[in-house]
């Protein structure tokens, strides 16, 4: 049989009772005879509390001293997580990123995976041992450690899938798959059994929280099918695998659901000149300073002036509104913002073959009264901007109207 | 100016508050021109918060999980140790024992240091960094993290001073520094200015925590003058250095102090047939169990049979008497032991030109009636085993009669 790679988030592994948890389903997948590597995060809280530790210590931490001290928690959750299979009869061998062959290029705190030197592992697995690898972390060229930033547990657990050539990456997590909305706003959203690559990454980017985009990506650049299931239960969760939109299209499930995101805020530039470089010029000194953009929107240029409007997180709202400020004034143009937004997205491959789903989403809205502040399409999706207390409400209106939760639940 | 390096135990790091008073000590020595290393233990109770856990998912954790897991607790205290340095504008690089060029050799959870990579270190030390080291841990050969057992961070800043050819190596812990006695019990012992570091070993041995005796050894071996000082005060502390003995002799005085230590248990086998190889016979077992023995004492033969006696600590008493009744018996002998007891030594290498210490700690015990179960004397100490509820008035008596309290407190 093949090398499966399993993922457990800090939730899977929050206390003691929950590795031992974690170490049972681990036995049991060995036991059904599959070669396993397994990626785990750090425990519970860990490294928010090894953040405050740092932020009491310091008021800017170096982002160096920052990788030195989070790398630690992944590697207690493997040791523990070893010990515990070792109590079970099972043979395991603990492995930091560095151990495992994670070489990483890039910034501390946002690293990238350049290489897995998979040669301790593939012998530990050729002895028969479970592989248990610290996510989230490899080492640099001068022997340092790096962080991989966001999601960095599943684009280890991805890339380790993708280098060992496994069957399937298993990502195991508090929910028990990915829904058509989130249950907690839509009572009678269901579970989607299978999903494109295409349309997980959209979802992950647009804010469903079960995985993350970069690790998404990754597995459809490498081709790895990527299970999302619940480490708390034995339900089968979602597949994310190419071609699975093409088996939904069969039967007329042309949509995969509706995500959210309430962590939006709006920058708008009027009445600013433009022309070659301006776009440049606005978004470049936000780019410096580390402020991700999302939705960018231009309006038509009137008398040589236009507005440029994009959405930021909230987090990072007051530098963004300070920047813009001094691109608009240098532009003779002005700034204002709007802080507390969220975004609504529609996504699904079918929006491919038939068009018309945007302005349903406009239709379903407007008779509801939401007002839409924005609105960004690709080919799967479409994104409209609404103010924030506004957002479950369009959630629950659009899974309706565009009968999400009529639709059957199958299994793969 | 050359080099210094600092170690700080668990307890003078315990909290952010505790970090950021070590990173201005640090900033202080710093300013005054020393190059810099510094080793730390992890914080507080960490290590004794891992090892409860690695015992909750694991009834025999594995010692090289156990490595995995502990190694953590001091790679958080170097980064934090460096960003509160960073946040005081001293330049500094936290470096893990691997990192730092630690390579040992020796069991996990009983490494041994057998290199230094110094280079590192070394062109940190070059670009004017305070290069802070995690204690505790090195990297064998296989490339695994191996910790060095107990008074693993004393002995790292030794070997390390020794390494770097540093000045001195000075051990910062929560005591301003090595007494005549302990001062909980002797409320008139006095700090030991000076001391030999064969009389500070002795002591190590024998009871005082202040430091381990491996590391007290490891500095002896190497010239490393070490001064142990309280990171709560300014105090001067105790110097460990050699000839200490011979400028105190000078004072007249001949005895260091009177160390104590409550964890012993005595274990008997009376009556055995003895011949070449009975002592193999009866200590090769516990050897290998992993029971490390202390005190021993053979009675002179009677009629071919003879009584053997040891102490061990009392967390090997159940394991020593069980292993000694089953030897005993093959001797034809039968074997007692005794768990509560506790044992005083009078340590000091004036002994070596005054014979008669001996007799006048038996005289000073025997008036107050404090039974001795065993005896053991080297050139620079006496230590008598008693039940452990004498102990406390034993250091209190001997601490008197040896007129200890009486002498002046001189500064180095």
């Amino acid at each position: 049989m093949g090398i499966v790679v399993q993922k457990y988030g800090g939730s899977s592994v929050a206390t003691a009772e929950h590795i031992k948890a974690v170490a049972e389903r681990v036995r049991k997948a060995r036991e059904a005879g599959h070669g396993l590597v397994v990626v785990v995060s750090a425990m519970g809280k860990t490294t928010d509390r090894l953040l405050a530790l740092a932020n009491e210590v310091s008021s800017e931490p170096s982002p160096r001293e920052i990788d030195q001290l989070l790398s630690t928690g992944e590697r207690q959750s493997v040791a523990l997580l070893a010990m515990a299979l070792h109590d079970r009869g099972v043979a395991a061998t603990s492995l930091t990123g560095p151990q495992a062959g994670m070489e990483t290029s890039g910034r501390y705190g946002s690293g990238v995976i350049s290489t897995i030197r998979t040669e301790r592992m593939k012998k530990l697995l050729d002895e028969g041992q479970v592989v248990i690898v610290a996510g989230f972390q490899g080492m640099n060229a001068v022997g340092d450690v790096v962080t991989l930033g966001r999601g960095g547990s599943d684009t280890t657990a991805v890339a380790l899938a993708a280098a060992l050539y496994a069957e399937r990456c298993e990502i195991y997590t508090d929910v028990t798959g990915v829904f058509t909305a989130d249950p907690r706003i839509v009572p009678s959203a269901r579970r989607i059994p299978l999903i494109s690559p295409a349309e997980m990454a959209e979802m992950a980017w647009r804010g469903a929280k079960v995985m993350h985009p970069r690790a998404v990506e990754l597995g459809a650049l490498y081709g790895v099918e990527i299970h999302v299931r619940s480490s708390f239960s034995e339900e089968p969760g979602t597949v994310i695998r190419e071609g699975s939109n093409l088996e939904r299209l069969e039967t007329r499930e042309t949509l995969a659901g509706i995500v959210h995101d309430l962590d939006v805020s709006r920058i708008t530039l009027t009445g600013i000149r433009t022309g070659p470089g301006t776009m440049s010029r606005v978004f470049t000194p936000l780019a410096e300073s580390g402020v991700s953009v999302d939705v960018i929107v231009e309006s038509a240029p009137k008398e040589g002036a236009s507005d440029i409007a994009f959405t930021v997180g909230r987090g990072d709202y007051r530098d963004a509104l300070r920047l813009a400020g001094e691109v608009a004034g240098s532009l003779g143009g002005e700034v204002e913002g709007e802080e507390e937004l969220g975004k609504v997205s529609v996504v699904g491959t079918g929006m491919l073959n038939r068009p018309g789903y945007a302005a349903r989403m406009f239709a379903s809205l407007g008779k509801a009264g939401i007002p839409i502040r924005m609105v960004s399409t690709s080919e799967i999706q479409v994104t409209c901007v609404l103010p924030a207390e506004r957002v479950e409400e369009a959630v629950r209106i659009l899974h309706e109207d565009f009968e999400l939760e009529g639709m059957e639940e199958r299994d793969v």
